[in-house]
């Protein structure tokens, strides 16, 4: 009886760690994502600066509303990566 | 019969785990689709207004149509999986 | 009795190192991300001065927003993967 207990006690542990490093390789997959897309994005908006100087307001703008979308999307996965923690 | 019943709830909560694992990776892998999408879409307008500054009006706009389309989907999936954590 | 504590003990330490894994191996890989997109970026902005040394303010200043985007995600994750070791 007791060691039943013990053997419950004992799998809850263990699987509490198995979703505590999904959450952190979760998070690590969503921050590369907007690494690669925020990277892609601001890369050609420096050669297209370089390209055409007198065009750079219009560049910014959308370069920021593009890069915003990513960025939305990518905090609020690792969002739920950090929540995994805790619920 | 106790014995029986502890190792049912030791499965349930093992279970749990492996779905909340499931849920941040999934999570995860839903923003490096959106990050990929909407990376390439915003890319290629920023290059596309350096070679025709006069159009970036309508560059933009179709810029934003076809990036809210991922953003649609990949926010839906990243909302599913953060829904397997409270369901 | 005493093995079934024993046994308790030593898979607790398991799983806690399990997750331990996860934490390291995720923040390694968070890195990565940021080193992909900031490298990009700023590789693009060098080549974009080189092209238009006198546009240089105007690719600083964009060259310094995209990266923030990019090192706030990440760094996010890094703190996730760390909070995993005391949560």
């Amino acid at each position: 009886m007791f060691s039943a207990i013990l053997t419950v006690l004992l799998q809850v542990t263990a699987g509490a760690s198995l979703a505590k490093m999904g959450a952190a390789i979760g998070a690590a997959i969503a921050a590369v994502g907007a690494g690669y897309g925020i990277g892609r994005i601001g890369s050609s908006a420096m050669e297209a600066i370089a390209r055409q100087p007198e065009a750079s307001g219009d560049i910014r703008s959308n370069m920021i509303v593009s890069a915003a979308l990513i960025e939305g999307v990518c905090f609020f996965a690792v969002i739920t990566c950090a929540l995994v923690l805790f619920v």
